[in-house]
């Protein structure tokens, strides 16, 4: 009951254009001091970066009154715990990505990325302007969450193969690190999907105890040294065109935080949210030139055959998962609207302008 | 003397990262009331909408300690005073673009766009994390100003013709309302440029006083009505990419403002820019499906040799400029080592991803 009241209170449509109606009224001088908990390693570059930022601006911003205490993953809480501890109440703060919560919510995928999805600039139009951020509130609200994009990877790569792909048939029987949607796509290509944990990843590819990995994009990629356990880099990286991130707050924290504060919290998400996208693309431009003049490695792009595949697999895979659950049903349809305009205005704008590089 | 002092002051280096060396050191009570001109009209739409957006989140942010009066174009000054206007400090801030100061400053217009330059995603990223702005900052610093993006429009239409373009000579004679660098490169096809202001668009587009016209994109034209004075509506807008619009400050003023102040001012500035950003690709989107539906006009590409030349025209332009100018070619150089990169990135990430649409 008491979760409901608060749904209703924040007033789910006015937060997306500036509303806050279930702030508390005024300018409180009371101290506020949260705990964040985020599903990075300590110092994982940007992505951590991005949240350690985001908490010294809002203290900053907000003159000492809200002090963020941040955390990376196990430092506090398990990186896949957060979900459940900044819903609980424990820690008011979670940053990671939606998809994570698959499990429990298979339309959280739609608010991070999905094969063949919208890029960043798509993701950021839907979710600021297009109707997203009021579908992801309502998705969370009855889990006591409330959640604000907060960085966007940009377009990843394919992933580092050992052996060369020119067909699609190539494929099968790899075993290959890739994990969520992506990871249920390309099992239907004969991929036999694994997880394994960052750390764990150069490794197992190495060692040839598996035969492929994604992982992010050139600079994370080279700070793993992905580069020296295979030869071939594939691209795009059509399983994660353009993965938004998430600050997740508990609902209850958000509504009794007063006014001021919550808008510098958004504000400061949304500051935080370009950051990480522009460092992601320059950081990627300098490690991309370094890979270039290393003559170990071949950057190819996925054959045609594989692409068209993979798209195929991909529209079967949503198509399943929204026969078996409304909410990502629903989810699915409003994503599809929007990036099927989205896709129609690229094509003219975007795609359109890119062409002219190639004349 | 002064001058050089404060910007040496304000830490150049610094301030893209986050450091507010020359801000004043503590949370001051003292309220700040600031005067902002725009170059844009009253109520126009995203424009000024996120110049108002802006002052209202530094007003609530600051919890009133912080209030920004705006005034749209000519309700305190001219559109075109407001560079002198922020300068000589008879206002504290101004919105518009860095293009339009050209004529006192021609490296302005790398921190607006240039033609076939980098797109929105490719100046966010320059600007924040690859030295853009560092440059803005010291071509500013002398005129007693500071910059920061706020607001892109993303890629804009090529423009509204009368007559349908078969080839680059078709261009030849036909008088156009195209400003800038774009009036410039396409009067080498023989195009007459002529500058227009915003109100008198329509009704000599309409009259035929003009033969053709770019404005901004779907949104922006439809409620010009252009779409009822001209038959051919040609894209991509190869004069503008992505036009970062431009929050510009005093720097005395901006060097007096207390440290949280600064912070919530440049926090509050990327938040719009990012929100103008998405606002443009979502209204650009539902724009487009009305003008599919408009049996009455046509919605063309440029066509290759049309492009082609313009290309040509483009380097010859911004080549001339740079022999004239060392300080357009200083910043020109930087641009262009940047925006390499960023091709050579954009065509594994971006450009191939977009591509898996087309298979």
């Amino acid at each position: 009951m008491k979760r409901r009241d608060f749904v209703k209170k924040i007033g789910l449509g006015g937060l997306a254009t500036g509303g806050l109606l279930g702030a508390a009224p005024s300018h409180a001088a009371k101290r506020v001091n949260w705990k964040m908990v985020t599903t990075w390693p300590p110092n994982f570059p940007i992505f951590q970066d991005g949240v350690e930022r985001f908490a010294k601006d809002v203290r900053a911003m907000s003159g000492g009154k809200m002090s963020i205490h941040t955390f990376a993953a196990g430092e506090l809480i398990p990186a896949m715990q957060s979900f459940d501890a900044v819903s609980q109440g424990t820690v008011e703060m979670g940053h990671g990505a939606a998809y994570y919560w698959a499990g429990k919510i298979p339309a959280a995928q739609f608010f991070t990325a999905v094969p063949f999805g919208m890029n960043a600039q798509g993701m950021n139009a839907w979710l600021t302007s297009g109707g997203g951020l009021e579908l992801w509130h309502e998705v969370y609200a009855p889990h006591g969450l409330i959640a604000f994009p907060m960085g966007n990877t940009g377009v990843q790569m394919g992933g580092w193969f050992r052996k060369k792909i020119n067909a699609l048939a190539d494929l099968k029987g790899i075993k290959m690190r890739i994990p969520g949607l992506g990871g249920k796509v390309i099992a239907k290509a004969g991929v036999n999907p694994v997880l394994l944990a960052g750390g764990e990843i150069y490794t197992a590819l190495e060692r040839g105890t598996i035969d492929a990995t994604e992982w992010v994009g050139p600079y994370h990629d080279m700070r793993l040294g992905l580069h020296r356990a295979a030869k071939y880099y594939y691209y795009p990286g059509w399983q994660e065109p353009g993965p938004t991130l998430e600050l997740s707050i508990n609902l209850k924290a958000w509504n009794e935080l007063p006014r001021d504060l919550q808008l510098i919290v958004q504000t400061a998400a949304a500051a935080s949210n370009a950051w990480m996208g522009a460092e992601f693309q320059a950081r990627n431009i300098e490690s991309l030139r370094s890979l270039r003049d290393d003559k170990k490695i071949e950057i190819l792009p996925f054959p045609d055959d594989v692409l068209r595949g993979l798209r195929g697999f991909t529209q079967e895979t949503l198509d399943e998962l929204a026969e078996k659950d409304a909410l990502f049903k629903k989810v699915y349809n409003a994503y599809r609207k929007f990036s099927a305009g989205n896709e129609d205005w690229n094509a003219i704008s975007e795609v359109a302008y890119a062409r002219t590089f190639t004349l």
